[in-house]
């Protein structure tokens, strides 16, 4: 079976990563490493590193993404958990194996990274990313 | 400047645990350490480590908690995001020194550890806690 290694990140939905970076920053101590564009995903991320983990403060950069509308109708808060695996194409077919309702049929190939989601419907209402880091 | 350690961990609020380990147990793969009953907190909780952090599942165990109630209305999903800090009273006096909107005024005091709260409109909608890990 593949192996669940850590939490990789947490993703909270926010309006303006200038305006959360007074609380997750300045005020609760934490240090932003980087702020980077992702038009991929229509939005930019703050990272911000906690122990072997990360915040990330994802901002819609369009209107019309389903973050944005997440955001519209939810307001900002809590979006997404992502765990790291050591086999991401392993874990998936567990899942599928299990019942379990998959976003993503393959997993997305990013430099550095392979990424999948799994649907809220079978995750306790949570939205789960699965992370595989990759050699870069 | 009080130093914050890790995640400690993120919760999840369900209405029943024993179906939510299908998923997290039985088909993502993680174990359950075990299940405890807080009814100072009208919940029991399932524990599950991941990495340093733990993935906890929260049900509520009365109908008329807080808890109870934020799942009727929003549905079973992510609740609160946990940060171990090494000095709970200094952060809580640099998050009231910065404005900080905090639910407790003072860290409940629990075996093994004290707690506090943040309140979400001073968190980008995240409810977030505080925890400090003390001697037994």
């Amino acid at each position: 079976m593949s192996n669940i290694k850590k939490i990789n990140h947490v993703a909270i939905v926010v309006k303006d990563i200038e305006k959360s970076l007074e609380f997750w920053e300045t005020a609760l101590g934490l240090k932003l490493h980087h702020v980077e564009d992702v038009p991929s995903q229509a939005s930019k991320v703050a990272f911000i590193p906690v122990g072997e983990s990360e915040i990330e403060l994802v901002q819609p950069t369009t209107e019309d993404s389903g973050l944005a509308g997440y955001l519209e109708k939810r307001g900002e808060g809590l979006h997404h958990l992502c765990v790291e695996v050591d086999d991401i194409e392993a874990k998936m077919q567990e899942l599928k194996d299990a019942g379990v309702r998959l976003i993503n049929d393959a997993p997305q190939v990013l430099p550095g990274r392979k990424m999948a989601f799994i649907h809220p419907k079978s995750a306790s209402g949570v939205l789960v990313e699965l992370y595989e880091i990759t050699a870069e």
